[in-house]
């Protein structure tokens, strides 16, 4: 297992602002993303891919991508989590593959206290690319411009993470408001 | 999130055959179902369902689920654990409901160094009915006349969680002796 880090940035912790860890899950390469939002600034905290090899069994490789979040929620203390929503158009391998990277992922994070929330492919390229049918160079250099990154992300996974974490950022203050009158915004 | 525990037997600690650890993954509903070889001979060590609350937010159930887990593999410290395999039949919406929990169980089972066999539910109705085809009340009464229990266990998830557990139990001799000679049945 591997964890790849791409231009993480060192956390100023006394002026620290609530951190969204974004996941893209999948067995072979699970992306993450942290985003931090410091008043109307959206700034990158790091990203990058959890690996794990496909020689190894399925039940050792889910708990490799497990305890690697679980080092991430500890030492990030994100204030939530962003997957995917579940995206009905694929195949049915493909669904329970990804079901299964995602359920180890949930599970660890609600462990933790993280409230999780789901967003369609849609409503991320939407919240970073300003249409839903951008694609994935776009979202890739989108993301780079967002949160001020020299170049864009290597991995469409961690960047697709990155894109997930700035998607729950842009929400925050809506759904502080929203609480704030009693009214709820559903988490998926 | 609750624990239902059906017809246990005490553990005689002194003469400890290896327990199988058989999981039915669901959201709602998680059955599981602990057989102990003792020589030829197979004895139920209880089994039940863990249920967790559609209102709950799916993080916290798939936290729920992966804990309850954790007590039961601490507690018994199975030397595996059964799950079905991959059933490709079902339609997207639930190989990726029933994928989530699956994952959740076994990055938990990863993590406490439990090795994960699947088993198709035909290979499972053959070990326990002598037929592929047979139906679930039929699994139900032969899994109640196998581990010698006064009356079938009355959820449908236990009782497919202690066939699960038969069923790979059934496997163990020739998987010892395989692997004695140097060969290796594939987990899944």
């Amino acid at each position: 297992m591997t964890l790849m880090s791409v231009s993480p940035r060192p956390a100023r912790r006394f002026d620290r602002g609530p951190v969204v860890l974004g996941i893209d899950p999948g067995t072979a390469s699970t992306g993450f993303g942290l985003v931090e939002r410091r008043g109307s600034t959206l700034v990158s905290r790091g990203g990058g891919v959890i690996s794990t090899r496909a020689e190894e069994p399925m039940e050792r490789r889910l708990a490799a991508i497990s305890s690697c979040l679980g080092e991430l929620i500890a030492e990030h203390r994100p204030a939530a989590l962003a997957v995917e929503d579940i995206f009905f158009g694929r195949n049915v391998r493909t669904a329970f593959a990804v079901g299964q990277a995602r359920g180890a992922v949930l599970a660890t994070a609600g462990a933790g206290g993280i409230p999780c929330f789901a967003y369609t492919p849609q409503a991320v390229k939407l919240a970073v690319c300003g249409s839903g049918r951008a694609g994935k160079d776009q979202v890739q250099r989108m993301v780079a411009a967002l949160l001020g990154l020299g170049d864009p992300p290597a991995s469409d996974h961690a960047a697709d993470a990155l894109a997930l974490a700035i998607c729950h950022a842009n929400q925050m203050p809506l759904r502080a408001e929203a609480s704030a009158l009693g009214a709820r915004i559903p988490n998926t």
